[in-house]
């Protein structure tokens, strides 16, 4: 496949489902021969943002070299998806206004479901009070108010989620 | 013209005239039309490593960076020209084992000259004992064993570096 570089940026709480959707968009964009490359926020951490905490600042930093890279690679010809719980508005706007072709991706999913999967068991510590700064628990989320799409990962499967995501990059010219 | 993704890394002390070539070797590769990202430490450390400062351990951390972000860009085609002091070899090392088409430059340029430029009056102070982790003169620069290219800027002119550096280029089948 022929396409420009686009970024997809998939915000949302901690287990909703962002690295599973993203995985999927990235099999899917590769089997078709497309350049696609993958900023998972954990891995990213690794690379960009050793030493930062989970503060305010330090996370919107995080996001701000997400930002930084992606547009990068979008403006030569990369697609690039990141899954990152972005949690304030203001940062995901930012990185918004300086990538032309974006669509940001609500993975919404209830705090109920969240708590009761816990794959990872951070949420039951976070519950506890065990585990500062843990979005969504002690630490705020700041819902999109108009992302361009929304992910009810608590109630769509996974093939349901990603079909949707290609039928936006469909409607916006981005795949083809 | 078509190429692959590869790197130029520019390394040498502050005033050598990394930048210079660095915009140059960029100039020249936009007018054939290359994809082409310049890397310059400065505004790197603005995106990717505000609050590092300029001991050995955080001038690794920026460099490895840098370092991420090429890899990254080359692994999808693009060329990355980088300035960056990059004083210390193992990061360096690091860098290169990571990226397939690499060249390193070492931008030499005497102490005497640098000091007798000295443009941004950065020598000055730091000879004066004013300006701490100065590389070269209050910080050390380990001089590369075995880069691919040495550009002596205090006897070579602009023009005949850039020559130099495209024919090691050509040389690798860099560009055609």
């Amino acid at each position: 496949m022929t396409h420009e570089g686009f970024a997809v940026w998939l915000t949302g709480l901690s287990g909703a489902g962002k690295s599973t959707l993203a995985e999927g968009l990235v099999a899917h964009l590769r089997e078709q021969g497309a350049r696609v490359e993958l900023l998972d926020g954990d891995i990213v951490r690794t690379n960009l943002s050793q030493g930062l905490g989970f503060s305010r600042a330090d996370r919107d930093t995080n996001i701000r070299r997400i930002g930084f890279v992606t547009e990068l690679l979008t403006r030569h010809g990369v697609i690039v998806i990141v899954a990152a719980i972005s949690p304030y508005r203001d940062a995901r706007e930012d990185v918004k206004q300086k990538i032309p072709n974006f669509i940001e991706v609500h993975v919404d999913c209830s705090i109920e479901v969240l708590t009761a999967r816990d794959t990872k068991g951070l949420y039951k510590r976070a519950l506890a009070g065990d585990l500062g700064n843990f979005t969504g628990i002690s630490d705020p989320y700041e819902t999109p108010l108009n992302p361009s799409l929304v992910i009810h990962s608590d109630r769509e499967s996974v093939d349901e989620a990603l079909a949707k995501i290609w039928r936006e990059l469909e409607a916006r010219k981005f795949v083809r």
